[in-house]
């Protein structure tokens, strides 16, 4: 059975029930979908959660093709809009950005270039092996920021991308950690630019759509509104308390991030490496929000509804607009420091914070939506932030092995777990995947091999064992 | 009412009793003291966790006297063995540190006067508020380390002062908290010296005694084995669900460290400011280990029990042995990475491999104690780590105004939410006294002011508000 409804728990119970496993799917909150979730506001359809994806993320776009869920490009085509210090300026996208610092392009270029050279080191799902692992897991990324941007516009620059990145602040993530995704999607190119593949493109009925359509093939077996308590081990099974229903079964995938992974109690207790685990990725912060106007205006004005700037509440935007509707949606992220900090004030405060920043960015016309949502990730009970559990300093060193290690019958899935791609779509669907194909191998015996597995880390591949630890320093 | 029979819980109801008010004290384990715990251990009291006390600490020094709990002096004479590179030596306390390289001595003091000089700038208890607080909480000590220890040898010292004292490796620790806790406390030397004034005294009887004195004074109104699951907060008072009994009652001091805050439900739900926290507070990693020897053969060698190394298991050893028995203790710890590794091995490796490390530092007749115990602390379901909960790069920045901070009815207590000496017993008390006094002063609304509140943090002061968020960089 699965614990979670979110896109890696549904992948995972497709997968058992197409290789002919009983399937049972307990979630905690009243819909599936997890981290993507598409609402109605002002009449059009919006993304509360994920909902990009890209050319080179395999899983995804083929459990999209199965479903029969289409995609759309997510470029929309004009300048972008630079807030800096106070100051407004437009760029084209062939254009430098217009840092108020000579020196702040280059060194923002040089930065990620440093990063990729870097990430070369890193062998991708398992970057505590790599040669230099205690030096880049000892530091946040804000130190090797300082170190490689001088100016006051490249590091607001990197703090804006891995804000958009990872909703947290340079200080929240460990270098390894950047450099281990950096490493696992073919450079920081594929994660950290504005049109990036990994934003290519976008869902046809939104994303939670391929949540709906896994949820409708698996006939009733998806059980809403029951959070899982309990999950003890037998000796021939697994015995799962939620609050409307207990199951039995062979073995179970629990499917969430995993700092809600210690909030279930397990019988026997999770190892101490294993709930040391789900203490040290804590999730991003992000408030998503969202103004619909009757048309998408900005483009009217030659703007491509991209903001970016160094000032709250949103300081970055985009246009998400859906194709074919009238209603025009500008999307605001507030992320990091400020999601905390806004999370704290009235909505209302907040609703006009954000629309007095979007009217900075595209003109008075943005302060008068006829609809406004948001959605303050880190307020969402059953999800405690995002878009992602955040790897501290020293998480992989000591923790990385774990992340996908069984205890006894109880299996982890979750885009955290993935080996590429996690915090995306594409790293929740792998990780069901994987986690299903451990599940089938214990179940039958059959003896699925590692490479069939999706990511999968072969763990004797360093995993740290007690008589090897050195000395100190 | 209070949620955990911890020292902090404890005494939390302990004054709220004495005040008046009708108390009761919930409590997840079999026993009372949280990570306090007096086990007998071939035959002689030994401290499975938090067990010295020093001068400058006067909250559990009173409690102590009010009790009648006693103390005797920690200090053992005699030599400290040194291991460093494979090599062993030994050294008198009035010489040197006997490093191998001829700066490290030097650099070690340079380095500890450094953090003592940046202290001077941090105001205790707000730390957040220091006017370089985003550059300190950036960065972890590891970084810092790396800058003002060049040899190795300086490098292994300033590790092991850092395992000692927090349980975590120096890349686990933001800079601005190790500073926080410098400034509380007077300065690194009460801190990270071996004979310091935090480790000056023991308590006859075991540091348990404390909790146990305080729970006999509550006379029966103590739940044990009985796991709170969900608090409610209704209009007029708080109803807290435990596996034993449900309580209803006025207000609620939740005593527990902030991660297993974090895995308590909340109706309605935990601000995400509250939860973030819980997310960002690992506890440290810690083996406390301890052989029994008819005597304490290593003082008739001239040692005192003492030794610092740089290799595992126990990098750090003490003379744990109880005055007026004949018997012997000599306590081992296995901390911080060490700690993760040699959980995840067997018992018997584990303590094979710890009686060869005290046999390496004093000789073959540590090799046959006649009794031997251990408490892997994040293997505790009921505390996952210790000594105590470890601020990550951020943490204060973006979440050390709530630690304090009570959610409606629900006040938080435990050395973790000390302004001065968290981690250590005289926080944990101090804390109880504060949260009791806060739920007193709602309870009566006798507006107990804040200066009678042992380290209440005034949150006028730098309370980070949205509308003050500043630019990037």
């Amino acid at each position: 059975m699965v614990v979670g409804a979110g896109l890696a728990g549904l992948v995972a119970a497709r997968e058992l029930g197409a290789a002919g496993a009983e399937v049972i799917v307990v979630e905690a909150q009243d819909r599936v979908g997890g981290r993507t979730w598409t609402r109605r506001v002002g009449g059009v359809p919006v993304e509360m959660g994920g909902q990009w994806i890209g050319p080179a993320q395999p899983y995804v776009n083929a459990l999209a093709r199965e479903l029969g869920v289409e995609t759309f490009p997510t470029e929309v085509p004009g300048r972008t809009v630079f807030y800096e210090g106070g100051s407004r300026s437009e760029y084209e996208e062939d254009e430098a950005v217009p840092f108020r610092e000579p020196d702040a392009a280059s060194e923002v270029r040089e930065a990620f270039e440093a990063l990729d050279g870097l990430a070369k080191e890193v062998p991708a799902g398992a970057p505590w092996t790599a040669g230099r692992a205690a030096e880049w897991d000892g530091q946040t990324l804000e130190t090797w920021k300082l170190r490689h941007a001088r100016s006051r516009g490249a590091r607001f620059y990197i703090d804006l991308a891995v804000q958009s990145l990872y909703a947290c602040e340079p200080r929240d993530i460990s270098l390894l950690g950047v450099l281990s995704d950096v490493a696992a999607s073919g450079g920081s190119g594929g994660l950290f630019e504005i049109e990036a593949s990994a934003e290519e493109s976008r869902f046809v009925g939104g994303a939670q759509e391929l949540s709906v359509r896994v949820a409708e093939g698996l006939e009733g077996r998806v059980v809403l509104s029951s959070p899982v308590r309990r999950i003890s081990q037998e000796h021939d099974g697994v015995l799962v308390e939620s609050d409307a229903v207990s199951i039995r079964a062979g073995a179970v995938v629990v499917a969430v991030p995993p700092v809600l992974r210690g909030r279930i109690e397990y019988e026997p207790a999770l190892p101490a490496a294993q709930d040391g685990l789900s203490q040290r990725m804590p999730m991003g912060a992000v408030i998503k929000c969202h103004a619909v106007y009757d048309v998408p205006f900005w483009r009217g004005m030659g703007l491509s509804g991209r903001a970016e700037g160094d000032t709250g509440p949103c300081r970055v935007t985009c246009d998400n607009t859906t194709p074919g509707e009238d209603a025009g949606v500008l999307t605001g992220f507030i992320l990091g420091a400020d999601a905390r900090l806004w999370g704290q004030e009235s909505a209302d405060e907040r609703e006009a914070a954000v629309l007095e920043c979007f009217a900075r960015y595209f003109g008075e016309e943005a302060l008068h939506p006829r609809g406004y949502a948001e959605c303050d990730w880190g307020a969402e009970v059953h999800a405690r932030g995002g878009y992602a559990g955040v790897p501290v300093p020293g998480f992989f060193l000591d923790h990385g092995f774990a992340l996908q290690e069984p205890v006894g019958r109880v299996h982890w899935a979750g885009t955290e777990t993935a080996s590429e791609w996690n915090g995306y779509m594409e790293g929740a669907v792998g990780s069901g995947l994987r986690a299903a194909r451990e599940v089938l191998s214990v179940l039958t015996g059959a003896g699925f091999g590692q490479g069939d597995l999706p990511g999968k880390v072969d763990r004797s591949r360093g995993r740290p064992r007690a008589g090897a630890t050195g000395t100190g320093g």
